[in-house]
């Protein structure tokens, strides 16, 4: 899918993205300290197409991915007890590859989490249906220990006359997204295919579905 | 729970736990490039003790979901067109208390994942169980724009005779964990319950308890 090259890591003294605080407090009479990045919140939405019978993700190249792909394949090599190899070989783009759900950021105080959860299912997936489809699952923090992020989850049903563009996010901000379609009936083995890299979420609201929506969409499931 | 008293935050100019880095690639012919962190893969570990028939969570104060709470209030008190009030109270530590699975960083490159999830079983919650008793779940990769690390997911079944200590963590390392006990029927209650802060990995394992192990553990469950 995609060609990766020419690709050098160098340390980071100053991130306009990662900036690093620390905080420091007492608990229970004791001082302590911990290190933290301040972050927004996000959206990430299950979207399900009932004309096609199928999940829409999105899949993307992730920078951080394919470099820890890279960091265990250098360990592997080299064996646990000798220092990893920095010249290996990258692995192939592939690696970094994952496949997540629809997904944004709540940088936009203004708008509720439903519109911003909307705006991403149209600029990601092409896909354009009202802020009142969009059902909350749930919520649940994220990188508990570096970001503590709260994420909140959604489940909207789209169909294919919602469809109104390609969607792959905006490419001016250098976003390069993929829209996938998984099969209904091939949702669950997609889940637990652990040659497939993805998020949790996908995992998750798959099962969701399975357990709270299947009975509304009938189909014989594999699993 | 937790008394937390004394905050104060500082810019972080090097961290010996937040190092960002940034790669330079060439993605389909165009330069860019993405700042990131290294750190270590993980495993966590949803425990069910089949004696009390209860899952055995850990329960901790995060200084990071902690901070988070304290901004997102920052924002809801000044209203989302004026600058957060920095000089706001700061909540209560609850607020930065979450429930998650055992877990823990793959760190110790001689040992297999259920080795080291074995030793965190033991060290957190205070089971002491062979390692050939840790049942694979699936494994996903997490915080895919920062971090891109691999967690792996196990189950395991204690009973009370397993119980050898009061885990809780290192405390020499700086851990305060507290053991919770979660009861089988009120799980699915508790998973969904948003008041309750918690991981995804919570939510995501008891469900795949309920769709997997439940015939197994039959009992009535509320939901």
């Amino acid at each position: 899918m995609e060609q990766i090259s020419n690709i050098e890591v160098v340390p980071c003294d100053s991130s306009h993205y990662l900036r690093p605080f620390r905080v420091h407090y007492s608990q229970n009479g004791t001082k302590k300290y911990w290190d933290f990045m301040r972050t927004h919140d996000s959206v990430s939405v299950l979207i399900f197409n009932t004309t096609a019978h199928c999940f829409i993700l999105v899949k993307q190249f992730r920078p951080a991915v394919y470099m820890c792909e890279w960091e265990r394949n250098k360990r592997k090599e080299k064996g646990p007890e000798e220092p990893a190899d920095v010249h290996a070989d990258p692995p192939p783009a592939s690696a970094g590859v994952t496949y997540e759900l629809c997904a944004g950021l709540v940088d936009k105080p203004h708008l509720s989490l439903e519109e911003i959860a909307r705006q991403e299912v149209l600029e990601e997936c092409g896909y354009d249906v009202p802020a009142d489809k969009l059902r909350r699952i749930t919520s649940y923090r994220s990188g508990v220990g570096v970001t503590g992020a709260k994420q909140t989850l959604f489940y909207v049903e789209v169909s294919d006359e919602d469809c109104v563009g390609d969607g792959g996010g905006q490419p001016q901000e250098g976003e390069l997204i993929e829209v996938v379609k998984v099969p209904q009936h091939q949702a669950l083995n997609f889940a637990y295919d652990e040659s497939i890299p993805k998020s949790m979420g996908v995992i998750f609201s798959f099962m969701w579905f399975h357990n709270n929506m299947s009975p509304k969409f009938k189909i014989s499931t594999s699993v």
